[in-house]
């Protein structure tokens, strides 16, 4: 994949809208559904028992992310998730915060273990958790050698049969055999919450309009990233709130030439 | 109803602050509740079964929205909209997604058969499947001819005994007898999550302060276009995230003025 | 306490990026989070009885918040403080709305009485409530005159052995022998939804860097004060929607030198 590519996709998102059915936590909602407006999706949040399945089988992509969990929204992830497998709807995992209490521990590995799941996004220390290699990381800290997140990727895809893209001052995308680095982004992003959700969630909606899921998984990390320099360049020395805003507004703006120009990934094999 | 009119309602609001109950989606809870802050409005959200009819009954207006319904707060829904009812505060309704899935076209139902709703907001296509009128309407799309919506506001509001308000490139609110065109608002408005849940809530506002319903709704619609044209003209080329700012500073600094000036509403008969 | 001493608490915040655990409601959770990152904390959102005591015994603090409560949620809430308690993490407590509702009312005195509670932080007629004053309170403007506030301050803070904060015009933050006036902020603050809550967490983040829990909130409420006005300054004219941008701004920029030069405190004995 180049960045000619990259810019397809994003354009194949605005053309075609595609519906993103997110279960989500409460901290971000809001800024999910207008970051995937501002980029040309058609975000929905439905919560219930009674109508998830209806809403995640007419949806391009699943998201799901235990941010804020509870056991009547994990058993609605799962009956959505059950619904996205039937019908060839890819499930994007967020295990937010996996590692940091045993319960959101194992409710990651339920979801895991129950649900078809396509692509899983988390910083390092929740991927490491996810794939049950506590003994060997500890904290973020622990993964930030290159050399070690990737074969964490690597291996966390293999083992669990998925795309995994792990964040950080790199990101890693891996297939198992296949796997992306893009070094996008900006540190303001670590300022604003639901900086990764948001993400999350675009992975979906490129996920919705490209059946390479690996491909659509690093072009949208790595347009989400561009967004993210070129909003903190125009409002440089502002502060958080400021670039927040902005970075809604590029996610909206995004040309292809700036993908063409700025988007900076790289194929290790 | 003349601009004038709309002007001296919007200042009304601003001098009584009523109170406004939301039992709203959790996605716009935030924007909602500042933007009737900007408005002048005092907004309170309250969902617990032991407080909603203690809380409806001293607001101004009930705003139920079924954004992101469950079992629970549906329940609470019919708690406080009996309330509401019983102590004559003006229920506004906006069936989010009626349509879409089976749950939420039932609950509609539910809800418009239990309750007196003064008033009901939505899409053509939310408020064709309120009324009932599947078999006529396909989608959004099948009603954006204008006459045809003209059409289904006056039937929907004689059958339904309320106030309808369909949302779209042009709004148009009727009671049933009398039916106004307002062609205020801004494309915009529909790259920021809960622009139309928010102008449920200023109908809510505008209701607290003016007994008719039909008059009340239409200025709400009205100012929030004015609004919502000046923030467009304001920030023009900056993108959904500056837009949707400003739109919170316009809402605060409306003058009469230009209300006078923009806005565009006329009366059918 | 001085000026130096806040900056200093401040700095103390940026350097350790406490962890705020935060139950809070639905309304605010998105700009809380956002407004303790901008600060330098690391705010986390846990509501499940299965993990809510795991998270608070690691937090720095622990915010109880009943904005939009529910009784899951009010369990949660004990299940955290008692944790927290056990483990030494101060609890700090907004009773939003007490008064308003009996639910809110009750649900607040069966916080008090069954956790030990560091910081309660409200505005006058909910401290009010909480301290039983019912009688001699009747809503907020019945305690604008700084005489009683103050006196509502020392005497609920020595009745339920805690600091309690009253905000309004001017601020006061006492713990029953000592007591101090800040007399900083801006009435845009009122304008911008969960302006309070968000303090209540940020009063979280000091106090979990500082021992003395009447300066920590002390210089809490000043600093977010100063933050305040000069958002206020800088944005002038604007309207709220802006002011809540700079105001997230202004708490990530704000310099020592400036709360030297800014903060307004005053210990009355």
């Amino acid at each position: 994949m180049n960045n000619t590519k990259i810019a397809a996709l994003l354009h194949r998102v605005r053309e075609t809208n595609p519906l993103v059915h997110n279960i989500t936590n409460v901290v971000v909602t809001n800024f999910t559904a207008n970051g995937l407006l501002s980029l040309g999706a058609s975000p929905v949040m439905a919560y219930a028992a009674e109508e998830v399945a209806d809403m995640a089988k007419i949806a391009g992509a699943l998201v799901l992310n235990i941010g804020t969990l509870n056991e009547t929204e994990v058993n609605a992830m799962l009956l959505a998730g059950k619904a996205a497998n039937q019908h060839g709807v890819p499930v994007i995992f967020d295990p937010v915060g996996a590692g940091a209490t045993n319960y959101r521990t194992d409710t990651s590995a339920k979801i895991i273990r129950e649900l078809a799941v396509s692509v899983i996004r988390g910083n390092a220390a929740e991927i490491a958790n996810v794939a049950g290699e506590k003994s060997e990381i500890k904290g973020v800290d622990a993964v930030q050698a290159q050399g070690n997140v990737v074969e964490l990727a690597q291996s966390t895809a293999k083992k669990l049969n998925t795309v995994v893209v792990i964040t950080g001052k790199d990101d890693v995308i891996s297939d198992g055999s296949t796997t992306y680095i893009v070094r996008n982004g900006h540190a303001l992003l670590t300022k604003v919450t639901g900086a990764g959700c948001l993400l999350t969630s675009v992975i979906g909606a490129f996920a919705a309009v490209e059946h390479n899921l690996l491909e659509a998984s690093a072009a949208a990390v790595s347009a989400y990233g561009v967004a993210a320099e070129i909003a903190a360049a125009k409002t440089a020395g502002s502060g958080p709130g400021t670039f927040q805003i902005e970075f809604l507004n590029e996610l909206f703006l995004l040309s292809s030439n700036e993908i063409e120009q700025y988007s900076r990934i790289e194929k290790l094999g």
